[in-house]
């Protein structure tokens, strides 16, 4: 919600246009059909455009790493493989996230629009980008949306010594009348790895509830809770970090996800979920339980008609906005802010002016275009 | 999750069969129907059969008063006041808040039954106890249960100096097979406010990120958390605490909880709740929006039929929790739990020898006794 600013580095503006256009050729040159490519496009740029560029066109090389090694598989349509009423479970027969996310939260604005709220969970899918694009699918249709994903473990349950749980993201996105849309984007780890990988390179130490080392014992050592992250032993603490700060809600907040996601569309959940670094290895240390060995992520899709409920929703979200915005801030703070208002702020500046990209990752586009063989993404100072 | 462990103070032994009769008796005394005060008297003492001493039968003389002063109103019968498919709004009508949620969680496993999923917001409804119990609801019928309501502003939202959100617990229970089942019961404040309470009979200072003060800065004076709680300056951190430790994602989980009950369920919200100490005022200072001065709180109920998505959910909860409780502990740390299970093992025991009630509860239990004219609890030493 409050993403820290852009580190004072070396960058350039890339326009979200181009960054789009570069992202798409780059997965069609890699075996990817078109509109799976602007699918893919569409999120990364979204997150970069939001500022959260963790989740942007840093992961893109994985992506078209991914079509090339068919780890995930480029032919692949996700289907609806049984639904009633209201519900859904879509496979996504190990497709590109984002096509597997886009075409759920569609089944599940279909069902919404049918019955009220639609619920659809998918199995076999992989890594889909920020949660928040799919709740804002439910937006331009006047409704409720919300997602979250299981992802690779990496967070260390309270009192464990090793990760367990991956970041599981929660996202609610809400319609509004005249204000911004309310936009809860949020990991349930509590932080996410960037940050701790952004306080190495600074040299500084951490805050103690951010990460465990390899004793899984809190540490304020940057440097032990990245190697940490890799090597399977220690790594990040779940939301309110400390037990006698309430770690365990966000360690139960993971597991939530989990229920509500991999468990409930029977995907591969908890520490069965392949390692980021070892695509072909689940955590367990044995082969994925999928021949493909795709991800197998869980992910969940809901959207809310909230008309059917009770009128005037649109025009309470403003109010509530406003209480919110009408707080006091504490001494010597900045105005209070609600979830959503920083990302959106990054957007309409970045729309406008260009996307802020660090030159290490403008580096690591141009290897993709070389690559790929495509065209270098157009930068300005 | 992890309830902190009985002080080692007085207590009675009281078994859970005469507490559920004092409470029902107290309540009907009082003008609440047999069956409503049945409803409360479950939630209270299953509450305290959990060890969830914070909202148990020491709620019992607010309840008492309640019904006495007409604040809730005692032939008031919840009604569903509009439906679609698998969704409804009940109105509370200012009953009993255990009425009225016993009621819409029944609704909401119905709508399961029939279309895989129940989606329920109510209205006009008051403090229903644990969030837990509701959720808990759904376990018989094999079904997943979830429930959460909004409460009288004592939270702070992040960077803000006054409160403006209430503890906004979320509860989710899934069935198992042959594991206890999974509960997680959590507020998305930092702490429970009875904790700040117990850390300033102790003497003891806080841990920075469970309060701030009335300047709206995080506090680690027990003393001024408490008072700044009830003058409505200062009060609860969101989960997550500090800035830097991601608070305003516990802030943006209470948020949720308002928009997906209070908000969409066109109740009381936010700031427009009154305070616990003043019924007839809002936190606004003006009347409440009810001429009756009932708290109008919002809440969910929702039930999900695990079997309509993929069939042998039961089996794979007995996996992920066996994947926990198989991950070795951090050093010196006992074994890693998941949610429910700490409150199960106190329930297991209480149910048994009885539960512990303070020496100062069994006071005020008596004292409820003298006003109601009905027998003094039978303790046991």
């Amino acid at each position: 919600m409050f993403p820290s600013s852009f580190p004072a580095t070396e960058y350039k503006r890339v326009l979200h246009g181009d960054l789009h256009r570069f992202c798409e050729q780059a997965l069609v040159s890699s075996g990817a059909k078109k509109d799976h490519a602007v699918a893919v496009a569409r999120v990364l740029v979204e997150a970069d455009l939001r500022a959260v560029y963790s989740h942007g066109i840093n992961r893109l090389k994985m992506y078209v790493d991914e079509c090339k090694t068919g780890t995930v598989d480029v032919e692949a349509e996700p289907i609806v493989m049984k639904e009633k009423g209201p519900t859904a479970v879509v496979d996504g027969r190990n497709c590109l996230g984002a096509v597997c996310g886009e075409y759920s939260m569609k089944v599940a604005i279909d069902k919404a629009k049918e019955h009220g709220i639609g619920w659809v969970v998918a199995n076999n899918s992989n890594h889909y980008g920020i949660a928040g694009h799919y709740a804002m699918m439910a937006l331009p249709h006047g409704m409720i949306g919300m997602s979250w994903t299981n992802t690779s473990p990496i967070v260390v349950p309270t009192r464990a010594k090793n990760p367990a749980l991956g970041t599981n993201p929660i996202a609610l996105a809400a319609p509004t009348d005249s204000r911004d849309p309310f936009v809860l984007d949020m990991a349930t780890s509590a932080v996410a790895l960037g940050k701790v990988e952004v306080s190495n390179r600074k040299g500084e130490k951490l805050p103690l509830g951010w990460s465990v080392g390899t004793d899984g014992l809190p540490t304020d050592d940057a440097k032990a809770a990245v190697e940490s992250s890799t090597t399977g032993k220690g790594g990040l603490m779940p939301l309110g970090g400390l037990e006698e700060n309430s770690g365990y809600k966000g360690y139960g907040l993971a597991m939530l996800v989990e229920v509500l996601g991999g468990v409930l569309g029977d995907a591969s959940f908890g520490r069965k979920i392949r390692t980021w670094q070892s695509p072909l290895l689940s955590r367990e240390g044995g082969a994925n339980e999928k021949d493909d060995g795709g991800a197998n992520l869980g992910q969940a899709f809901i959207a809310i008609d909230p008309g059917v409920f009770m009128p005037g929703f649109p025009s309470r979200m403003d109010d509530f906005i406003d209480q919110m915005h009408g707080l006091p801030s504490a001494d010597g703070l900045p105005q209070v802010m609600v979830p959503g208002e920083p990302e959106l702020n990054a957007r309409k500046e970045q729309e406008r002016e260009g996307i802020r990209l660090h030159d290490s990752l403008i580096d690591n586009l141009n290897q993709v275009s070389e690559e790929c063989g495509i065209p270098r993404i157009r930068c300005h100072a």
